[in-house]
């Protein structure tokens, strides 16, 4: 388990840090310091090593939404958590390497449209909630803006690293999500959301995300 | 001339429907009915094929934007036009193919960030003409409101092709837009606005975006 690990680890940092193709099984090797014979015990090609990196990616994910809903937060206030969560995680290699290759069409064939299905339920599900306790404004309708959202949060990923190699992404995720939630929150809500700081003053738990130690979730300093 | 335009048609199919990294020089020969030596003769490789086509989007796409320009529309309109305009040019395999390549990181090393920075310059104009012209309410800031505009936009692409091939990118433009006008637009403008019908009544010229005959714009039935 320790020898997966750290080829998964090294695997998402070679598949962080470029495209699929321009990745190489050899740096993977050098990164993870594991022997080629220990490598293809594990895995049967660079293919099977990117399947697993967007599984851990997954994995993740769903830590992530089942953690933030566990906070006892309402529907909007869970989604904005979950978003700067998200912002962190796309720090580290994991997510980003997960994020970059189902960009890039390798999510797989068994998970389609991944990840961006299982956003649009996770956000849906949180806007049906806040519908439910009165916090968004009749005309919203959930599932609408949960595609907003997803769309939003997409675009911003591949627009910062494009431009910036993610140094403006919490910059743009607050932007973008002050003004969704302008639009979209009763005005009691937001009074107390600005009045508590905004989503500047959302913060994840600035994890670390790992996953050479099986823990997968560390949080940070 | 012909056999270069016939060349980027037949390439710009190619490029649209799979990676970069599975597109075929051999598919694009076939497709565009031209010789080896005749491709050689305008093009040195795959890579130079590519940027060839990014070049034809980025022609498109500030064609698209000046054409919107002499509409004499106000900002808001102007930038609605050019969103829808451009939901159109993507289901065009110029523009698709162009995005996927720039996504891809093959917009070429003279344009690092295309097309992000041109959409945030183009948008961030607009919206300082509407805060300008009283139609923006005063709190919003053109520039962070431009960057939520691409970041949006962008998400909106890459998520119906992902989940849907496209089918629903024009449902995805017309919500996304209309919940952030919602939210910026002063209410006279608002008012009118949706007295016309708001987004879904503004309509591209349904163009077909063919680069074979150099005329880049083809206005369509």
């Amino acid at each position: 388990m320790a020898t997966r690990g750290a080829i998964l680890a090294a695997a998402a940092e070679e598949f962080a840090s470029g495209s699929y193709h321009e990745a190489s099984l050899s740096r993977i090797l050098e990164r993870s310091k594991v022997t080629k014979g220990a490598l293809y015990f594990h895995f049967v090609s660079k293919e099977s090593i990117a399947l697993a990196v967007v599984d851990e990616m997954e994995v993740l994910c769903r830590a992530m939404v089942e953690r933030a809903d566990g906070l006892g937060l309402d529907g909007l206030r869970t989604a904005a958590q979950i978003a700067r969560e998200m912002q962190d995680a796309l720090e580290g290699p994991v997510v980003r390497a997960g994020q970059r290759l189902c960009a890039e069409g390798f999510a797989g064939p068994q998970r389609p449209g991944w990840p961006f299905r299982f956003w649009e339920e996770t956000f849906t599900g949180l806007f049906e909630r806040a519908a439910v306790a009165e916090i968004l404004l009749p005309s919203v309708d959930p599932s609408s803006l949960a595609r907003t959202i997803v769309d939003m949060s997409g675009g911003a990923f591949a627009a910062s690293l494009a431009i910036t190699e993610l140094t403006d992404l919490a910059q743009r995720v607050c932007e973008n999500w002050e003004l969704v939630l302008g639009a979209v929150a009763v005005p009691a809500w937001l009074a107390a959301w600005r009045a508590d700081g905004g989503m500047r003053a959302v913060l994840g738990p600035h994890v670390v995300l790992g996953v050479a130690d099986g823990r997968g979730w560390v949080p940070g300093v």
